[in-house]
């Protein structure tokens, strides 16, 4: 069995003692194994620091840009690769790892054209310059520096690809080398990434290193020029903020975590229209596409009370087609969760909806699968619920279950429906679908606050939204309270994470010449 | 004896059971008690989120901004008054007790015009809007709408005006209820201006809310939409951080804490020029003003090696006439420092620099004071030190000293220099005295990551600069690592931490509609 490799201080070095092991959560045969004992990540930490931070900062934004793109085109150039591993190792469909992998070269693709665009600076004018005494010439200038820490990136097991990417791709370009460490259940992905990344020989020394397997010490060697962005579980989250080294170092974390993203169907998007069936979309999507295994994917369903039949019937008409089994196949649109962990996790999770809703499809019972073996994968149906007493239910808005699973829920009336909403905790998506602006606004301005961002389906775009579930580079990713209360991307505001914000004030003559403004 | 009250839930009430005393630094005799014994304060947290935050939403930026320069009114109405208080409860002489009254109306000031500024809105756009598409219709837009939760501002003993005015202000004008607490040992001053506050009837109920002694509980019950800004010391910042509810609930915390501040006098600023003299003026005003009681104060002076001996005996010769006596009399430039405890920490601090350093100036020995009873008060004299080797030296760099103290340090080179400012661990401020713009843009370039903010001393300024220990509206407050990690003030950017950024995806025209943007 192959034994995979972490990537520190410029070598490739396996591990030592006790190993994970990576399997196929179709088959449950191992692929793969990883330990990350006896390796000096102390020493990884210090390199990454000293050699890549050094190197990155002496170049361009431009320069950095092109690094950027090289990693998007290497990773497009090996897609068929990367497919088959992400099949192999993380349950994927061919459409799902096709999400995932150029989700990761489309987000690099835009960071490299955002380099491009920066040009040949190293530094970040923040806002317009502003008068600070008597005479225009006492004279305050923020700027954005790159700090001169390394970025650890610990990552979800569901986007081995796109997480590694969409994290890399802002801390490269402001100028900070970065650690990934891969969810280690489904890390042949980005391995395998790293691996064409450093033999095509397209980054400085240090500027991106890889931890395979657990992080053992890693975390403990941040400090204050440090950033740590984690994507995982509210649990995990908080252990690590708790760290003494992380709360008394100030090091920079950013947690994206749980969130029971709604969809909102407008009392106008009647049954037939473009708008409806957008929203009937989005919900199979989400609930479908990488088995409901994405942190922006839809977990309740608002619609008005007197819709709810109709609403249920035709989502369980559209999700009684999608054929579960294994991802490899035509025509299979469910493949398994990840991990058996995962499995014991969703379908306790279903239990717990199931206590306070009605299954009114799939659920803990048997299901029919396309090939595989009968006994062995992780499998679970599509699984859609119905409450239809949400005010008093509490599982629903505060436990989400990272499967194929969500749970309708009627509402009466908009301003129960947004104090339903917000009992969610802060969430990082949000969706409503309507055309009636007076509706859509009363949505956005009452839930907005407890969201990172929301997206507005109506007949106008109903045929170009890739859907709530899909993280837009331009777009900010993260959500306040339960979600972690952290932000990526967003364009440039993906780069302020990883720079340091540094007011400037003097003699408007010295400010211009030191930062080449003319003015 | 004075009981000092809270003021929550919309009433002024006295705690129960064991009081703080709050004191007269110059004179040691109590002047007020307070405590938070057997009050509700999980009630005012959410009365505050209840009324005040929905009162403060319905208004716009200008209806806020109108409030805010309300109570900048008031404050400065009272000033002489405030001064007295500032005098009796916190060691501050007439001029210091100004400079931390003035700086609570002016920076509430700043802010009302800045509420004026944005006028009749409620939400902030952020940014340009993005084509997120084929067509130009499926449009993005990021929005910033203010938090549904409360703002605790636990406040730093320094600056009972001004850490005050400079928090509020931001919340408010954010659209966000705040509650302050106060260190309780330089309470009356903040309670006085909340008493004026609350008699002038300027805000909603719920909006302003004061915390008087110890917060008891008060942290306990925030979560995911709450906000806690905390000034102090880095052991209470991080103990903040390290609350389960705090880190679980993704409560955003902005910690301001500990900095070693740097002077650094450059290589050609010869003495008798302006620059010079500018430098030597802004370390004898951050020693001595608040008796060295500054988050800001120069700590650490930098000046080159060949230099060493003139820069030490020209800041002895103007340290020496700076009075150390009782506040209240005329003459007089450094008070008491605040309490016993602080008395026992600075002395303790200043031993610990002179394991290291030569005292040239004050120290820990008798001293000659003005006014007041020969034994009695928390007085400590102006204290230079000198460690002519900081490269092995741990204290300079590590310990803030909270009092009258400051080290010289030579340097030899701008390499070495950046590598000794850089031990400090992260600043809020640090300030380079030259008029070579090639030096001025190395040390820039070095230092900007490890600050908040850097202050630029040249000929050109010299009549106009407040120094670097002066935190202006318009500029960020801050600083990585050991300074906290957190950033306040810089105009609109101090609003952000109040403010939930989300991203809206949709059709053009109904995001247009609904945001009453006019393409």
């Amino acid at each position: 069995m192959e034994t995979l490799k972490s990537y520190i201080s410029g070598a490739w070095v396996a591990g030592t003692g006790k190993m994970a092991t990576l399997v196929n959560p179709t088959t449950e045969e191992p692929v793969a194994q990883a330990s990350t004992e006896g390796l000096d990540l102390g020493a990884a930490v210090a390199f990454a620091r000293a050699e890549g931070g050094t190197a990155l900062r002496a170049l361009t934004f431009a320069q950095r840009g092109e690094l950027i793109r090289a990693m998007s085109r290497t990773i497009h150039a090996n897609r068929d690769a990367l497919i088959e591993l992400a099949i192999k190792n993380g349950g994927n469909t061919r459409s799902d790892a096709k999400f995932d992998i150029d989700g990761a070269s489309g987000t690099l693709a835009a960071y490299a054209d955002l380099g491009k665009e920066l040009g040949d600076q190293r530094f970040l004018l923040d806002g317009e310059g502003v008068q600070l005494g008597r005479s225009p010439r006492f004279f305050g200038q923020h700027v954005s520096v790159p700090r001169h820490g390394v970025a650890v990136h610990v990552n979800a097991f569901n986007f081995p690809a796109w997480g590694l990417g969409e994290k890399a791709a802002c801390a490269l370009l402001a100028g900070v080398p970065v650690i990934v460490k891969p969810a280690t259940s489904t890390a042949l992905v980005a391995v395998r990434i790293v691996e064409l990344i450093v033999a095509a020989n397209i980054l400085p020394r240090g500027a991106l290193s890889l931890v395979t397997g657990s992080p053992g010490d890693l975390l403990t060697h941040l400090g204050g020029q440090d950033m740590l962005a984690f994507t995982g579980s509210s649990d995990t989250g908080a252990a690590i903020r708790l760290m003494g080294n992380i709360a008394r170092g100030s090091v920079r974390v950013n947690v994206e975590a749980d969130s029971l993203n709604g969809a909102i169907l407008g009392p106008d998007a009647a049954q037939g229209s473009e708008t409806y069936n957008l929203f009937l979309k989005d919900v199979v999507r989400d609930m479908t596409q990488k088995a409901g295994q994405k942190c922006t994917a839809i977990r309740r369903v608002f619609v008005p009370r007197d819709r709810l039949a109709e609403v249920r019937d035709d989502l369980v008409e559209r999700l009684r087609d999608m054929k579960v089994g294994d991802p490899a196949l035509e025509g299979v649109i469910v493949g398994p969760v990840a991990t058996a962990q995962q499995l014991r996790d969703v379908r306790a999770g279903i239990e717990r909806l199931a206590a306070e809703a009605r299954i009114v499809l799939g659920g803990l019972g048997p299901f029919e699968k396309v090939g595989g073996l009968p006994d062995k994968g992780y499998f679970v149906p599509p699984t859609l619920l119905v409450n239809e007493a949400p005010e008093g239910a509490r599982a629903v808005h505060e436990h989400e279950v990272f499967g194929p699973v969500s749970t309708v829920l009627p509402y009466d009336g908009t301003p129960a429906l947004v104090s339903a909403v917000e009992k969610g905790g802060g969430g990082l998506v949000s969706s409503v679908y309507s055309d009636d602006r007076a509706f859509v606004a009363d949505m956005v301005f009452g839930i907005a606050p407890f969201h990172g961002r929301l997206m507005l389906g109506s007949e106008k775009i109903a045929d170009q939204t890739p859907g709530p579930g899909t993280v837009l580079p331009q777009l900010v990713h993260g959500g306040p309270g339960r979600a972690g209360g952290g932000e990526e991307l967003g364009g440039l505001r993906g780069l302020a994470f990883y720079m340091q914000r540094t007011a400037l004030q003097g003699a408007r003559p010295m400010l211009d010449a030191l930062l080449g403004v003319k003015r």
